[in-house]
């Protein structure tokens, strides 16, 4: 079986401000078509490291894959180094250059002239074009060994090795085949796995991953088999069996993010919704809005941070809030109450809490969060405390109130069949 | 000078699900006691490739911190293997399973058998207790190397590290010591470094790198010195210049948030602000209340999807959006005059847009943004044409309305000034 190494350049990728999402990516495509990545590792712009890293994983590997370090500017050494490790020269390229002149044209500017850095290709090196950016890529054999450098920006990235990489790596891929489902869960980790590893554990060529994350658990099923059906068809009754044993609390069963779930649920039933958001900000409007397509079912948002916002918009009475505060079952109803009569909708959620670090009290600590639901045949409000900071607390009761009203379209669908 | 190695453990850590950042916060740590990190390594839940990757790390490095694996699951493997690694047995701990009986206990639950798993811990390693979660981390020493074990969970790996890790280091650490700067540039990447780079690369010592990452270019400055306050000046002394150089473009000196930056200067001003979102969906509102404190300067926001919320809520007159568009210089602007007028925020902001894929024509493609600012002194409007899918469109949107924002507060204080 072929065997990859991918090494990510750069120092940001060594400190908190970036992290190398590239290799990922490039790993899953690899696993599907048998070719297994033993290693990653990432390497500073450091120029002796790197070619030191390059000569090693080429030693050990079939196909050693680099990302990053091909910009225009001094940090950019993947170039030289990339052919030190090959043992080759650099070798000036006419035609790439006219080409990245050609492009700034196109955008009204000149070309900086530090990007002719970027016309420089390794000796011998096929050259890989970039449709979304001024690098090229480079593929380049050595002795049974394949090189490939490419761009660091994942849309450059991911572009170049879709269209130019992957048929080359046909002769090498395996003889086997991955194929992976994701499940999300709400719940805690030790919980799910007890009702799951009976299940998964029962699987040869299996393997599944338990993770918590932020709010929900995640089952990563991979499975391996010698023919892409066999492999899906494996992943699959694994995935069927969890669904089946953990009911309505897996909630996506093909990885699809909680927003993704409660849109498609609302344009199956042609239903609307409408939010008003205190604590969460605009967070679950945001997420309800990344999904293409939202504006079949989401009306309309309320961010109503300030008490005046709530009475003002949404019609929140102000006796309420004074005697009960703007963090209460009341005032969590009044704001779902206010954001359907006021839209139209079929369905509001709304969230009120306290996301800290301030503002946290004996009776209302900081993670208090009150969630309202109204919809055609009730309202109804849930308080949750939630661990974590600011973020966390944010995050979380976004998805609760998203899970809330993902668990009340389920019930009425089922009430209607 | 002492160097260390960092160890990921855990499939999903290879998957795109999962992004590895202790390892980057780990680094940031050692860099700043003078302990240099040579080289992370990302290894999947494989037993074998695991002791093979601790062996070799010891062998190289003085110290190797491993993250993750210690959960109670089967997939948890990091105390089996790093055990093998060292050639020492696991041990039970009775006192270690006693005290997470009682953690479970506390919260009002029984332990589940499986985190019995917890309590084995390598033969002779030093205990390093978690306040956060349920797995105890592990400190063993062997020839003068030292191997750290640390859970995967980012906030009981870094209070570990902080708490019990970093007292122990000290007689290790090294001679010179590391301070960073991050600012943070509205501009293209060639273009902001053709500006940096003959300051920059005057200074020996530091190194600078300069990335584009989804709506701005980061600059980062690394000053090495025999001092904690020679380093530190160093890298102020370049800061500086580029900010001196770069001007107004340069909105965070010091890696803040442009939410941050505009919350700070409302709050420095005592003035108040309110959104009226199309396109991106509360995503504004979203990252304005991220900022712990946004209740003192943040009023309210209006995420008015459809055009009938347009029209209701905010009162942009309907032959605006029969006649111009929804997506128009004209909407945005009654979008921000709306919003303004009906909180009465000091200043207001409005993006109307086509984030795509679909909604694009050959007069509005898609990315074409609309930001409105409504002032005390003036109502102006921008349109922008943004590239990139449906995310970085609207994150890009977000971005530029903050930057507006930012813009007329920075050019009000300079009047009046």
């Amino acid at each position: 079986m072929a065997v990859a190494e991918i090494i990510a350049i750069g120092s940001e990728l060594l400190t908190p401000d970036k992290t190398d999402t590239n290799s990922l990516w490039l790993t899953e495509q690899l696993n599907a078509i048998g070719i297994e990545v033993r290693l990653k590792t990432i390497v500073g712009d450091d120029g002796a490291r790197l070619e030191e890293s390059v000569r090693d994983a080429l030693r050990r590997s079939d196909v050693v894959i680099t990302t990053g370090g091909l910009g225009p500017t001094a940090d950019d050494i993947t170039r030289e180094y990339t052919a030190k490790a090959m043992g080759r020269e650099l070798v000036y390229h006419a035609e790439i250059e006219d080409h990245l002149r050609e492009r700034f044209r196109a955008w009204g500017r000149a070309m900086p002239e530090i990007n002719k850095r970027q016309a420089f290709v390794i000796d011998g090196a096929e050259v890989l074009p970039n449709p979304n950016g001024s690098a090229v890529g480079m593929l380049s054999e050595t002795a049974g060994k394949m090189l490939i450098v490419l761009p660091g920006p994942p849309r450059e990235n991911r572009t170049m090795f879709t269209d130019h990489v992957l048929p080359r790596l046909g002769p090498i891929a395996g003889e086997f085949y991955v194929r992976r489902r994701l499940l999300r869960v709400i719940g805690g980790e030790s919980a799910v796995d007890e009702v799951a590893a009976p299940i998964y554990s029962k699987y040869k060529n299996v393997e599944t991953s338990i993770l918590f994350n932020r709010s929900e658990v995640e089952i990563h099923v991979s499975a391996k088999a010698d023919s892409e059906a066999e492999a899906q068809a494996v992943a699959d009754q694994v995935a069927d069996e969890l669904i089946e044993a953990l009911g309505d609390n897996v909630f996506a069963a093909n990885g699809e993010t909680m927003e993704e779930v409660v849109g498609t649920l609302l344009r199956d039933r042609s239903e609307t919704l409408a939010l008003a958001e205190s604590c969460t900000g605009g967070l679950i409007g945001g997420r309800i809005t990344e999904v293409p397509g939202s504006s079949d079912y989401f009306l309309e948002g309320y961010i109503t941070y300030s008490n005046e916002a709530k009475i003002r918009t949404l019609g929140v009475p102000a006796h309420i809030i004074a005697t009960e505060g703007a963090v209460s079952e009341e005032c969590a109803e009044a704001m779902a109450r206010g954001a359907r009569d006021r839209t139209g909708s079929t369905h509001a959620i709304s969230v009120t809490g306290i996301a800290g670090p301030g503002g946290g009290s004996d009776e209302k600590a900081v993670g208090t969060v009150f969630i309202g639901y109204a919809g055609p045949e009730k309202v109804r409000t849930i308080k949750v405390v939630l661990p974590g900071d600011r973020y966390l607390i944010r995050w979380r009761a976004s998805q609760a109130a998203l899970d809330l009203l993902r668990r009340h379209l389920l019930r009425e669908v089922h009430r209607k069949s």
